[in-house]
């Protein structure tokens, strides 16, 4: 029996698919780029910066982080050829709310004692500072040679929850 | 001076901003779940997966690999209160055409020696089947009850480029 959210996914999708008209695309991004984002619900990347279908790859995950990206940026560079990378964080970002210890007390307290030993370790990678979590995102991409051809084009932004607006930062 | 990337950006962006309307949605997703999908630059999962702006995390990825997201899936289920996960992979992945041997040598080809070294225990997470792949994710979230709270419910799709269309397969 699907729940509420599956029978939507299926609903709406078949609307989506009646219409659908770009079943030619192929695999490679057609602009050779790619977004690093935050998985934040109050984005949509498509919609908010102006990606068409089949242009750009885009990699989400909680606060955008592109070390926690490294696997997917060097598939997407070296066997999809990208070869410019825009890193985009926002504003209210959760990531700015909490701090490792914070949520390994949740994770006790929600999933109990087993849990926590087995995600002892893990960095949630939590920052106090958007802009600075940015600028430090492109710095990391700049070190790690591995994780970017020498010519890619790398930039920062800030993306406004509130206004729609993004900012170019980095 | 801005490459024509990060043109398109701002001038997408300025005209998605002037119409914005939803500066006042919740930093948690008010339909209570998470998406894992693949960073192919065929999908558009807000479009295709129906998911109204401020409604859901999307984690994407090489692969939509579910192994690869534990640290925002923690976060989205732990701090941010998603308790439903759909896992969407789909066809003609990139992650169905390589191996881990094949992208070591193009890291060492294109970024030398130092990067392959960097590079060399990091596992690409590439798979042969596709709806394998998607019941192997699913198992891999049933059995780390760390990635997930005991009543997340999940479930498993795949996503055909070719037509738009999203399948049940778990």
């Amino acid at each position: 029996m699907a729940s509420p959210i599956q029978q939507n996914l299926e609903k709406k999708n078949a609307e989506y698919s009646a219409d659908f008209s770009k079943g030619d695309l192929p695999l490679p991004p057609g602009k050779h780029y790619l977004v690093v984002t935050c998985m934040d619900a109050r984005i949509d990347p498509c919609a908010a910066f102006g990606i068409d279908l089949g242009d750009a790859h885009v990699i989400r995950n909680a606060g955008g982080c592109v070390r926690d990206a490294l696997r997917s940026v060097v598939i997407s560079q070296q066997l999809l050829g990208t070869r410019e990378i825009l890193v985009v964080k926002h504003t209210d970002c959760g990531m700015l709310t909490f701090t490792n210890d914070d949520i390994r007390a949740k994770v006790k307290e929600n999933l109990g004692a087993a849990a926590a030993v087995e995600l002892a370790t893990l960095d949630y990678l939590p920052f106090p500072d958007v802009e600075q979590a940015v600028r430090d995102d492109l710095s990391f991409l700049k070190e790690h040679t591995a994780a970017t051809r020498g010519d890619t084009v790398v930039s920062g932004w800030v993306y406004d929850v509130k206004t729609g607006k993004v900012k170019s930062v980095a």
